[in-house]
């Protein structure tokens, strides 16, 4: 069975949508997205997710062409189209069609159904390694669509046999190229506060998280990796993915921490019964 | 009629074509561009213009799907169909459609022919203002589709009565918004050096010049502007454009300056006689 979008007010098969070549996000980068999974059926943390594309767009100065519960009913019916159980939704939002390239008329809204990806078992159970780069997202609080970076280092990274890039300025880290980052010393969970997109998954894990630890929401050094125990990222289709190498640096033995494996074992079972 | 474009091998009407929604430059606002004009039926400074849009295709890692004869062969037929003695031409290169949101499988390229914008001839007559941006474009040498800042800045230029955006780090001067930069003191022209754009116009002014003006091409500070005589932008379409007040500062008298007006007169000679 096809895959199913929304865009404008019609719904087709994914394939079939096309944007037309005066819009702003092809020709000035100029859009925002956001994307999250269904579990049961149902959006997870629906909520959360809608709040931060309407607080997105209100950064981008784009309006919100329809509302919210509008946008659920769109989203049920396109569960029910693409024949899966749970399918993976992508929110697109652009600058529009711009009679002379420059200027926002009214925006784009398209929605997309894709198939979830899994991180594949073994990256669970043996961790994964990241390279540094030194980079920090423009407007990273915003989720709009500019991902070049990560695009330009895919040779880097392949060579490497890193499987993403964690972002640091001046020492500081803020976040993986599409997901957020923590470290573990003892007790404490410790993940960075600032030039990050402030991630649903990295919310709901530090709240799984604070009953029995300490969390600290502060700036996180490249040197606080030299003592972390265990390091791991957070996103929606991630969970929490362990990372036991950064560059050269072996995190704590080399292995997926007790902490780390604990709070994904967390997020799965919140998952199971959402 | 209908202005015409090229699209990976066909050409039909521009408000025809579509860009799949899987394009990396939508989804992952990876894509460069290029803009030029053409005089008398012949595009202007074209191999300077094919020379930029293949580095930066280069540098953005995109394999260029067809060659400089091919295209220009495609630009005559795209003029001819136009009806138009002049047009202006824009180049689109993309990431692609990418099966997994994130991967360049096969760029996108795109031509579409545009109804040349002349600046209305009082901004020559009276010069524009322009409002200070603290701001330095990512991969500034490159011409990505990445113009999300001065989209963000349209309320307030309006607000501040400015044309364009001058864009500053740490007290120094790259560009503005889509055009270079240029400040004349005496006989001299100074004009930045580095976080720019290289324009083709930029270089047939300062090579325009170079017979009676010397010209400096090196870090211009916003200090630089107090004891400036003139300052004007450069761009294909703005040509040569006196500037006459960034942000509350006048500069020189406020009005065109005699060099300014000196140079524009001789781009617009060279482009009559293309």
């Amino acid at each position: 069975m096809p895959y199913y979008g929304y865009f404008n007010g019609t719904i087709q098969p994914v394939e079939q949508i096309g944007v037309g070549v005066t819009d702003l996000a092809l020709l000035r980068g100029f859009g925002l997205f956001d994307y999250f999974l269904t579990y049961n059926g149902r959006p997870f943390q629906w909520d959360g997710y809608w709040e931060r594309f309407a607080n997105s767009a209100r950064r981008m100065t784009l309006q919100l062409p329809i509302g919210k519960d509008e946008v659920y009913a769109i989203l049920m019916d396109l569960i029910r189209r693409s024949g899966q159980p749970d399918v993976a939704f992508r929110f697109l939002l652009t600058g529009g069609y711009a009679p002379d390239s420059i200027s926002i008329v009214q925006p784009n809204f398209i929605i997309l159904t894709e198939p979830i990806h899994n991180v594949p078992d073994e990256q669970y159970e043996e961790g994964i390694r990241v390279m540094v780069d030194d980079y920090v997202r423009e407007m990273a609080e915003v989720k709009t669509t500019d991902y070049k970076r990560v695009i330009l280092l895919a040779g880097a990274m392949r060579k490497a046999n890193a499987s993403d890039i964690l972002y640091q300025k001046d020492g500081e880290i803020s976040e993986l190229s599409r997901s957020n980052f923590f470290i573990v010393k003892g007790n404490q969970l410790i993940t960075p506060n600032q030039h990050i997109l402030y991630g649903i998954t990295r919310r709901v894990v530090i709240d799984l998280a604070r009953p029995d630890f300490s969390v600290d929401e502060r700036a996180v050094m490249l040197t606080d990796l030299q003592d972390a125990d265990e390091a791991f990222t957070t996103s929606s289709t991630k969970q929490v993915l362990p990372i036991v190498q950064v560059d050269d640096l072996i995190i704590g033995d080399g292995k997926p921490g007790p902490i780390s494996r604990e709070l994904l074992s967390r997020f799965r079972a919140l998952t199971k019964k959402w």
